[in-house]
């Protein structure tokens, strides 16, 4: 069991964890909190990839104060690391350091390291603990656990509409269907993200740049283009600034001049076909998580969101829905098709509803068909 | 100004008429709360028409605990009535039982009588003042408002629909696609509603009752159908039990006999056409409002709802929104044409926005034009 002091304690780690929201990817945002003689003597969060974890830092912010860590219970919002990675593995420093306790938030999602952490502290007579506030904990690293666990990332696929659903007028209008606060919020949800993903109708229509400027980040997502069969102009605003990867569905000489031009604007070109000659969207999932892609941000048109509903490849909606209607001809959401019966509709269920300004906020997470 | 024991009791009145919610119809939900030296004395709310209003039936409660009225203060919701009704006027009954003061959430909304009420309690020497809590009194008789303001009803369009906005399949099926809950829900608004709107398209395609089940009540809703052509068969569900209204756009020998079958049923029928063969929807809203309907709850197909929303006669939509996807092809929710420019399209403000079990249920009023 764990006390009330505990909850306290751990609820501050995840605040401190927040605090790495933008920025350590790919790492997961840990915080820690130590704590001795029921003082905080301690904190710290994951600073971005190469630099101190969480417990690092808390463990010299406390030195820094003058703090003695002998005997001190650390609060982690997950396991310590127990492996050499660019940094040294927190277990050890916890164990020289003397702590008395250790109480994680969960087990590292990598199933083929998840414990050794833990293992490790109990193996050096440190008191440990594990799974206060887990689901907090793995709702801040969704897309890290999404990456050690399915070897593909959170997909999160945000779409504009209207309360009858639709996200533009028949000529493609588009632009504001919702309002500034909405916006930004947007925005802010890219800058969490891994990457940004987009297809080639979206950077032809509206030549987006898909970064993140609304709200102040010092890392910009990496940004992805579907272009089976590289449509792309090098002009387009999407190569300007943060790296851009660009996915087709093959690379031959046919198009090697277009993809040259594309290289020259920095862009990496990855050719990964399926049999109908568009890109295998599974496989790119798979090669976005062993590129470190924790969560990945789509900001596409009903077209390419409604592929990557048909083919499994989305895991939430970020829907922004505005109080208006646009009618029955305007532009859907997701362009799928009626299923046969109404008991095959595609399912999700609604994770998180929030007023931002003038509109509504609804996360909605597909429910996975043998979880029927 | 008022106290905060001010609002206390008028809370408590409020409460009070929110018991009424089902069962005074035409008239509006009223409480009365009436407080002598800081104790709450009598208590009541409007029972059904013809009977006693709020402020007499807490006077005779305080009178059956014993108390002397003299004195006391009145926390009504609405301005008391200055007239002779069904019942005499409550006016004269707080004057000859001599409170000392009454405050009103609100003045009588029917601008011929508004402030009457209050002028004869101010002749009569009492302590009178108004406006306390004046917004959840209005809401609470939103309906009675709008027939005394605007001589049409509130018009709530009910829709359940998918996150991508569809009603049912191509085929039409559209059982169930929200929840239980939601569905329990739905009747709740049917029971508070004078009448229930409905199309010959809807009852052609599911025969509904329209009658309020899922809710305990002791008065069923008028029916009200829209039936251009008196197509609907009189064998229809919707005949059965509670009175139903047909509008029709023209009566005469072509359909006499029609009409005579479905007056057999006990329908009433009345034809108000319009230029295109149609049933003349402001026309009607009219009509139901010189019949005493306050609030007027629709639920129709897609077409219908269409048709209302484009000739004004929407206030407000009551949307039950499932967490599914139904697809491109599916039904929409309301026939409307895209506008041309973008900013032309229907606007309209989040009322309220709540989880009922695992749908969610949205209340959003059309933005008058003049509004903008």
């Amino acid at each position: 069991m764990f006390s009330q002091s505990d909850f306290v304690h751990m609820e501050r780690a995840l605040a401190l964890a927040v605090r790495g929201l933008y920025t350590t990817d790919p790492n997961p945002r840990v915080g820690c909190v130590l704590v001795k003689d029921g003082v905080v003597i301690g904190e710290g969060f994951t600073q971005p990839a190469g630099f101190d974890h969480a417990e690092i830092q808390a463990m010299k912010d406390a030195r820094a104060r003058g703090n003695d860590l002998r005997g001190a219970t650390a609060y982690v919002t997950l396991e310590p690391c127990s492996h050499f990675g660019r940094t040294p593995p927190c277990a050890n420093a916890l164990i020289e350091a003397k702590v008395g306790r250790v109480i994680a938030a969960m087990e590292d999602p990598n199933p083929q390291v998840s414990g050794r952490g833990l293992a490790m502290l109990r193996d050096a007579g440190i008191d440990v603990r594990c799974g206060l506030l887990a689901n907090e904990a793995r709702e801040l690293n969704i897309g890290f656990v999404s990456r050690m666990t399915r070897k593909r990332p959170w997909v999160r696929v945000k779409v504009a509409a209207t309360l009858d659903g639709r996200t533009g007028l028949p000529s493609g209008e588009s632009q504001w269907i919702t309002g500034e606060a909405a916006r930004a919020d947007g925005h802010a949800w890219r800058a969490r993200a891994s990457a940004i993903l987009t297809g080639i109708g979206t950077v032809k229509e509206d030549d987006p740049r898909m970064t993140v400027r609304a709200i102040d980040t010092p890392r910009q997502p990496k940004r992805v283009l579907i272009d089976s069969r590289l449509d792309a102009s090098p002009l387009s605003q999407i190569f300007v600034g943060a790296p851009t990867l660009v996915f087709c569905s093959v690379l031959d000489a046919s198009n090697e001049e277009r993809a040259e031009q594309l290289r020259a604007r920095g862009a990496e070109i990855v050719a990964l076909g399926n049999a109908h000659g568009k890109v295998d969207l599974p496989a790119m999932l798979a090669e976005l998580a062993a590129r470190g892609v924790n969560e990945l941000h789509v900001e596409a048109g009903y077209k390419l969101n409604g592929s990557l509903m048909r083919e499994g490849c989305v895991d939430e909606l970020l829907l922004y829905m505005a109080p208006a209607l646009l009618g029955t001809n305007s532009l859907g959401m997701i362009d799928i098709a009626a299923p046969d019966k109404l008991d095959w509709r595609t399912r999700l269920a609604f994770h998180a509803v929030d007023r931002i300004g003038g509109d509504l906020r609804i996360l909605a997470r597909v429910v996975a068909a043998q979880d029927d």
